[in-house]
């Protein structure tokens, strides 16, 4: 969509003037470094989008659209070196490329100048955004918490896992979106309620990334197929399809999971059989569509007009119904 | 001093009584861990009394006081792990009695609350003290940079060190007294030079850690003495020492330095006998001696009357003309 495109645009090039130049260069390049290569910026996109959906001239904006997309990278920088993850949007990770310290304290620095470009602001909206980001910010590290202590828990319950991903990635992107509307001097009402559309948008984003993963267009999503199955992740097609073997007294998926002679090629395809056996894709996207249709009905509660409404909903296509 | 004693008390009282509850306890539990192995709440007793002395009533400073405990902390955690150190105040390090993730993770989540209760600060002063948290939040980034470079750096310029420790001490200090005196309604001129009066005495602080590191006396440190010396840490004596010796034509302390078979006390022994010749103890005491006379120079020129210019000459006392 246009807008989208356009909104990317203004930010790439505002991201771009605000490069880091300063000293010590050791603290600074490795951010400078992951923030180029990329990603869909689609949290400063939402930021701008907010403010657009109120006031045109959303240009007031950018320094909180900077903020939310230093805060995501941030977030990243320090959850790959306790993932422990080489690559990132194809390139290598702070933690790899540089070393472990460099991304702690790069990624330190990154947090607070979020802060910075939080500060810049309209005055009269200062106190509710602020507030809006320490919690979202707070968030953010218990998901991340959250996600780490299911790495050895064996039983995930499917509503820890969807509050899990809930605050490891719905709240900044609701965040993001309610800061740039209240940017755009909408009313508290409708900031609260596309926080609400954002956050339940974001939930059926991740339900739909779970479902890629198995399902998706393997030449288009870039990575192998089953990825998530292979490592055993928690997804919440794996917690369904546990929780159907488990009424159904069938132990042949925990039997695969705890396997580590098996293949991964026959690991992949065996787990796809169970879930196909289950009917856990069609259960799953139903689930997704469930978290789609309460986002939408929050989006028709709001003041805004048909025609801003429409670039609401072309998002939750533009996120959630894709392929790769 | 009586009065810093009772801020002190005052303080823990309100550190404690908002410990953290909160879930998932694995993020939590390591900062109350962290906080409760003590230290002298030196940042957060400027903090109050800098709105003391402005203010009897200093309790509105509380929350900023915690802030600037929480970000001081949230920098020990990091830098803990940055510099593998295994204890700290006696204790275990976050990453050494938990692990490095949970040190990582835990240090963002206490940065984010540090903010937190930031926003509490009232709101005719917020946005000043704001900014000068995110100044100082990223001078104690860059001074971390500095000191982490200087460790492979062969030469270290004695300006370049001054830097280093004002940026990784001296700075929330200044901040913290700053943003009491601020809150306790003094004028930005007071602000700003109560400000230069502590930047200065951290400075002076920070060289008399130096000093004592050699020359304080054993029984009261608790650690012994000459460490610095035993890892050719860059002080402030060893820089004037180098300085001195290359003056001199001297080889002798960059072979001691070089020197990997001495045995640690022979090696303390030699370099004091150098720091000796070369009157590095009393060069040093002048240096400092001269931050301290800028800080009270700052010191006069506010407009605090005379008994309250007193406290602050004592914590000249009680922080740098110590003996352990």
């Amino acid at each position: 969509m246009e807008l989208i495109t356009e909104l990317r645009e203004k930010f790439n090039k505002y991201l771009k003037s605000q490069e880091f130049t300063q000293s010590p260069k050791e603290l600074y390049e490795p951010n400078n470094y992951f923030l180029n290569i990329g990603g869909k910026r689609m949290r400063p996109v939402l930021v701008l989008l907010g403010a657009h959906l109120y006031d045109k001239n959303y240009e007031d904006a950018l320094p909180a659209a900077l903020a939310i997309e230093y805060f995501h990278n941030f977030s990243l920088i320090h959850d790959d070196i306790m993932d422990d993850a080489p690559i990132r949007r194809g390139q290598l990770t702070v933690h790899e490329k540089f070393d472990a310290n460099t991304a702690i304290l790069s990624g330190d620095a990154l947090l607070v100048y979020a802060y910075k470009y939080l500060s810049q602001v309209p005055e009269k909206h200062f106190k509710k955004i602020f507030d809006t980001f320490n919690k979202t910010a707070i968030e953010v590290c218990e998901g991340q918490q959250l996600d780490m202590n299911f790495e050895t828990q064996k039983n995930v319950k499917e509503e820890d896992y969807l509050n899990m991903i809930c605050l490891k990635t719905s709240v900044v992107l609701a965040a993001g979106l309610k800061i740039g509307a209240l940017i755009g001097n909408s009313t508290l009402d409708d900031a609260q309620l596309l926080y609400q559309y954002a956050i339940n948008l974001g939930i059926a984003f991740q339900i739909q990334d779970d479902i890629l993963d198995c399902y998706g267009e393997e030449s288009l999503i870039g990575k192998q197929l089953g990825g998530d199955i292979i490592q055993n992740k928690k997804t919440i097609l794996l917690i369904r399809a546990l929780e159907a073997s488990k009424q159904a007294q069938d132990n042949s998926l925990i039997r695969l999971l705890e396997d580590e002679e098996i293949s991964k090629e026959l690991k992949v395809e065996k787990v796809l059989s169970i879930y196909k056996k289950y009917h856990i894709k069609e259960s799953v996207e139903n689930l997704r569509n469930s978290y789609i249709n309460i986002a939408l009905e929050h989006l028709e509660k709001t003041s805004l007009p048909e025609d801003r409404k429409t670039i609401l909903k072309y998002l939750v296509d533009y996120l959630v119904n894709r392929t790769y």
